[in-house]
């Protein structure tokens, strides 16, 4: 076995630990936690499924869906920072920094430059592939959020101002499923789980 | 709201119900079950990092990552059929069949035949893209075996035989992975923990 095949599969292996990395979001029965690695397979499938809606000129669906296979992987040694966590996002850059460089070393050179490049696009959310994936990255949670009572809000005492902050990507990326995010807001408020402000 | 993105929206809420299918191989750390959603993510992964190993000419990346995408959603009503459970193979055609029916029906007519199609396509295992789909989804459970120690071939008597016909679409598609797949075997039966035949 080549020493190229043998870091590939090392890092196959060390990624297995995105299925131990748990987030916020309940599974839509409510029964626990998801992982960072279900997350990452649900964003995916979510872009496939609503890429009609897309509303960054030039996406490219592929790119976007590579994004989401690897965008929470640095995840792995920085942890999960909750959306809500001003706190938690305060050193959140630098902790993913250097989770980044632990993790993509395993790889080859050109490959880990593939899949940090893949990440870092992702994080500026600044291209239309980027801008996209971001927008669905955020509404995959919210709906397992709306298929749970508002759980993640509930727990965290999240306002609908927060909410609207959070889900702003997906108002310019998604402009089509505004609607249903106002309707769930608007339900979780007069529900009393969610506070306007 | 349009029927058709509400459709696409309860689609995606069943879809979520692929984080609750538990599956018989174990994670990298031997903690739990990897559930339908963690190795449908980990299988596309390794699409991704493998595919310069891909010996079925022709074959597309971006078609193969979708097919892993999909490719166990059907598993959401038909359950997971352990890959040496011949009792249990005897009806998994009927059972998928019904399930497809059943959940590509949530979705749009033409997104329905395009998924429904990916999952064909990747059952039959016959396409370029097929072939190498198929010998992804069979090396992944086999990585994580090789990780926890030969669990799921400990645990149900596997011999290297029924390892070795598993595994032969690995042989064909990804040739160069072959010598990682004889010596784990080989290391598996040393230890006694897998037995010859």
């Amino acid at each position: 076995m080549t020493d190229r095949l043998k870091a590939q599969l090392t890092f196959l292996a060390e990624a297995d630990k995105m299925k131990s990395v748990y987030r916020q979001t309940l599974l839509s029965d409510g029964s626990r936690e998801e992982t960072d690695a279900e997350h990452s397979w649900h964003f995916a499938l979510a872009a496939m499924a609503l890429f009609e809606y897309c509303a960054c000129a030039g996406a490219d669906l592929n790119r976007v869906i590579r994004m989401a296979l690897v965008h929470d992987l640095v995840e792995i040694y920085a942890g999960d920072t909750f959306a809500y966590d001003d706190a938690g996002y305060a050193d959140k850059a630098e902790r993913e920094k250097a989770a980044a460089d632990k993790l993509f070393a395993l790889l080859p050179a050109e490959q880990a430059a593939e899949y940090r490049g893949l990440w870092e696009e992702f994080d500026r959310a600044e291209t239309p592939d980027a801008r996209y994936a971001d927008a669905v990255d955020r509404f995959q949670p919210f709906l397992n959020n709306y298929l749970t009572g508002g759980h993640t809000w509930v727990t965290h005492g999240v306002t609908a101002v927060q909410i609207y902050e959070r889900m702003s990507p997906v108002k310019h990326a998604l402009p089509e499923l505004w609607e249903f995010i106002a309707a769930v807001v608007d339900e979780n408020i007069t529900a009393g789980r969610v506070k306007a402000q």
